[in-house]
């Protein structure tokens, strides 16, 4: 039997106490932890397959409590309310009783209305026509990705400060896998923090909360199937060690498949 | 003795079994329910007026689940996570048992730390040399504030769809309250539906969830005082009865007091 994909083994649960269990795979790993998109996306894939759910996903904010550690997890998905076009959800990621992170996500059913693409995509170059990053990944989980930077690649020992956070990049399931909105979430947090490119150097970096508005329903997503999809991102203000990062995930023939923000801590 | 502000009178609450009580107030009505802002700014109070809160507001998502009916709610707020930096809050407010809001925050003290806002300030005429609107405000709450459009005013009967979504505007209280992180959390919500903007006509729109960075600390906004914040926002995407608008909240000499992003449901 062929194994299953990466991303999918990530996604893979057993009920549990009226919960699921899941569990950290190697290929996520982070600095410390799994990569935060995973679990955003182990998340929303919670949800997803839960009895209670209806629609599609809308809106995802997802709160980093504490490092997840290597292991077993149990995530505890709970329709809060079910209204006649939406749904609202509260699901809470545990180990051994403690709280790592929450989240709370909104499904709803896309109607038929008017409907208007107001942001323009970027312009960049093809993706076929840009290298593939020679360094090595700095984490794992990159690794699952083919990544192909249009603007802002992360800096190298010789770099030095960038007077922009911006980051503009092609990025695809390296194995082609087809994108679900799970592995959308996950590539809403693609880009790695802001901090590094300002300041031309790594330092302590973190996702502490982190919002997506899925704006692409199952079929746009299926046009989009294996192909590469355009990020871009940028930072508003750095203070206090911490910042905020939005960015914009587009189809390769422009359709807007996502807007995310997240709050970021970071040491400099 | 001299009346509350309504804004304060708004944050009244008394101890309630564990939690809170408070209510709505006639000054905050919206077309269904309460102001979306005040609603947010009543979760942050919860939580900053709770015994365990430690350090200021950093990141708030309010979830918009039922209308609030006129008359007492309770907000029970809870500390998930203490950590040595950071803070995790999860928040419910419900009427008669049944859940209208949920909120997830997160609390931090700031750190000095290297600092920069890269997003500029938009151009603007000072608030003084432009009128205040004319046209009567389509719903209470609006009079406790002072608006003063710099583009993309509230379109009256006669003005067409427009291609721009965007508004600017000065907003500042009324009657002169001064500026704290939850008067910050309604101003947040200040701009009125976008769809409203692009077609040239009211319908049925509502916040479903909503996001706030706070980047200002109590210093900053003790520095703006009562002053005009000017607010900028616009939509990236409507599609499928629901749109996202970000947007950016500035004092007067150019401080990124708070970025803000919601998702919003329509009819059109």
């Amino acid at each position: 039997m062929a194994e299953l994909h990466p991303f999918d083994r990530a996604m893979t649960f057993e009920p549990a106490d009226g919960a699921l269990r899941g569990r950290t795979l190697p290929e996520w790993a982070n600095m410390v932890g799994p990569f935060g998109g995973i679990t955003a996306a182990a998340v929303l894939r919670a949800i997803e397959t839960h009895p209670d759910r209806r629609g599609e996903p809308l809106a995802l904010t997802v709160n980093y409590l504490a490092p997840i550690v290597d292991g077993e997890f149990r995530i505890a998905a709970r329709a809060v309310r079910t209204n006649r076009s939406n749904q609202h959800w509260q699901v809470e990621l545990s180990q051994d009783g403690e709280p790592k992170t929450t989240a709370t996500a909104v499904f709803a059913a896309q109607r038929d209305t008017w409907s208007d693409s107001e942001l323009m995509m970027p312009e960049a170059s093809a993706p076929e026509s840009l290298p593939a990053p020679d360094a090595p990944a700095m984490v794992v989980w990159i690794g699952n990705y083919d990544l192909r930077f249009v603007e802002g690649a992360i800096p190298g020992p010789d770099d030095g400060p960038n007077p922009s956070s911006t980051t503009t990049l092609w990025v695809r399931d390296r194995r082609g896998r087809a994108l679900d909105h799970a592995a959308l979430a996950a590539q809403c947090d693609i880009f790695y923090p802001r901090t590094f490119l300002r300041l031309g150097a790594f330092g302590p970096a973190g996702t502490i909360s982190f919002t997506v508005y899925f704006h692409a329903d199952s079929a746009e997503l299926a046009a989009v199937g294996d192909d590469y999809v355009l990020g871009s991102t940028r930072a508003n203000r750095f203070t206090g060690g911490y910042f905020d990062q939005s960015a914009e995930l587009w189809s390769r023939s422009g359709t807007l498949l996502a807007t995310t923000h997240q709050l970021v801590y970071y040491k400099a």
